[in-house]
């Protein structure tokens, strides 16, 4: 079957017509996200790319879409879209894009697009029950059990991201405190970075920056790592750490037969990031067979939300 | 259909003939563990036990049992006992009790019992998906996902107790460091008593226990916290505040719709745990619709680990 997938990142928009059987990507366009420009600008720029590439298939009834947002799955809106402002949850997104298209959209959070992606196609292949982290500007997840995305209430399941890992740490997007999101995502990581060269610590980031703050990226962060720097590598260690302590918190919770690390940030960081997480698996995880526990990177890079949203979208077809 | 349900707990063991329609116990009885005299002579009392009930029945071809112990589902051994002493992993308990019982006996860990008796009967009747937290000595879990107990690798799923919540913190039964259950379960709760005493801070616990520590119970701070004592009080609210977190955790993962607290202590305590465990979830929890999540106290008492071992049984008669 092809379906229309479509991937709405706070910065680029991504379409493609997907073959949900062989989990291959016929056709696909971009653009760049008019994210400023509030809820209907951003929707009519999505249903113009759809239509575009609904244009190179035939037959196509319906589409999903994966958003950067905590949606609603009955009322179809976007509740909470941390990076594209506006008054999101006053848009009826779904019923709006829905029309535009003149096809069924239904839209899903980014993140859990992806772990039906990696499930199906990716790294995810042959498990029943999984957890996908994807690391990047914030920390998005999504879990399948006993071969099907869990949903929970209105789709809420697998903010993975928003467990508590530091009680006292710092404020979260969300609004809370403390959230894994704090201490291993991009932000914290360039931080943590920063404030390393502010104190004259001995790294390798100070000259990679040439002296300017704002040139502070988990990129670099990641460059200087692989170029042997300590106090990168240990920016890594901390994130990894925390990361464990909620894989762990998932272990217990789920026993799920494998966890899937991907995003941005955590596929660049690679086994600086995994190796942290892995050696804390080991320290802290006794009550899970952790032995039959798999935990690996995403395979699908940028087309697993693609992917995922079509499959999402078919899940939904009465 | 009545079924044999049977609850090992490491001071007494209690059988039952459970009418597993209505969710009532027709016949019960109860003895010691003789938890000191090793694998054999245990699984020799419960069958004995187990005899003795079934006599008061016919035509009862089943059983399930709730066990203080890690059950591996597969071989039917118990992996870990805490509290009971011997080499139980090289016994095979689920075929020597189904030999000496004569009919088949299906074990569980004991709070996926509980779970499922409070599912079907209790607190939990109506979701289709919910956690279970059962404060004693220990912290035990279970999760209900879309109406069905969820297992997970050789029923590891559900181990609640062993989040970690304060990473850096005390050394748990579990082998491993900074669990849910070193901070919020009885020995926690006694310990920060203990402590409160030895440091001559005003409290009651003081002379509720006649200046011995010996008698320092949690049963005694729920009492001094009950006459009004702020110590007391505040123990509860730093055992509340981690059960919080851990809460949470379940919340962004699985998104239930109910979660349920029991155990001794989660009972006896009442609201003393239950204010700071809510409190928590309302400061720390804004990616789940928190509103439709309850949380509230279990409602069988001990009668919810025989009747979930009765329903256990009978999802696996094949």
């Amino acid at each position: 079957m092809i379906t229309l997938g479509i991937d709405f990142g706070g910065t680029s928009l991504r379409a493609a017509l997907v073959d949900t059987i062989s989990g291959t990507i016929l056709h696909s366009a971009r653009q760049p996200t008019p994210a400023l420009d509030g809820p209907l600008a951003v929707t009519q720029a999505i249903a113009s790319l759809a239509r575009d590439v609904l244009a190179e298939g035939k037959d196509i009834q319906v589409g999903g879409i994966g958003c950067p947002a905590y949606v609603d799955l009955n009322s179809g809106r976007l509740l909470n879209v941390p990076n594209v402002p506006g008054d999101w949850p006053a848009f009826a997104f779904r019923d709006e894009l829905t029309r535009l298209v003149g096809h069924p959209i239904h839209p899903i959070n980014d993140v859990r697009a992806i772990t039906l992606g990696e499930w199906k196609f990716g790294a995810g292949r042959g498990a029943t029950t999984l957890a996908c982290y994807a690391i990047g500007t914030g920390i998005g997840g999504g879990v399948v059990i006993d071969g099907k995305l869990h949903l929970g209430i209105s789709g809420s399941a697998g903010e993975l991201g928003h467990q508590v890992v530091d009680p006292t740490g710092q404020f979260c997007n969300c609004g809370t405190q403390g959230c894994l999101e704090t201490v291993a995502a991009g932000p914290a990581i360039a931080a943590a970075a920063a404030q390393a060269v502010i104190r004259r610590k001995p790294t390798l980031i100070a000259s990679l920056i040439g002296g300017d703050l704002n040139k502070v990226t988990p990129a670099v962060v990641i460059q200087a790592a692989h170029q042997g720097d300590a106090i990168a590598r240990e920016i890594f260690e901390q994130a990894g750490q925390y990361l464990g302590f909620a894989l762990v918190n998932t272990m217990v919770t789920i026993s799920p037969q494998r966890i899937l690390i991907g995003g941005g940030i955590g596929t660049a960081a690679g086994d600086l990031l995994m190796d942290p997480v892995r050696r804390t698996i080991r320290e802290r995880s006794h009550m899970v067979p952790m032995d039959r526990i798999q935990v690996t990177t995403t395979q699908l890079g940028d087309n697993a939300g693609v992917i995922g949203a079509a499959l999402w979208a078919e899940t939904q077809i009465n």
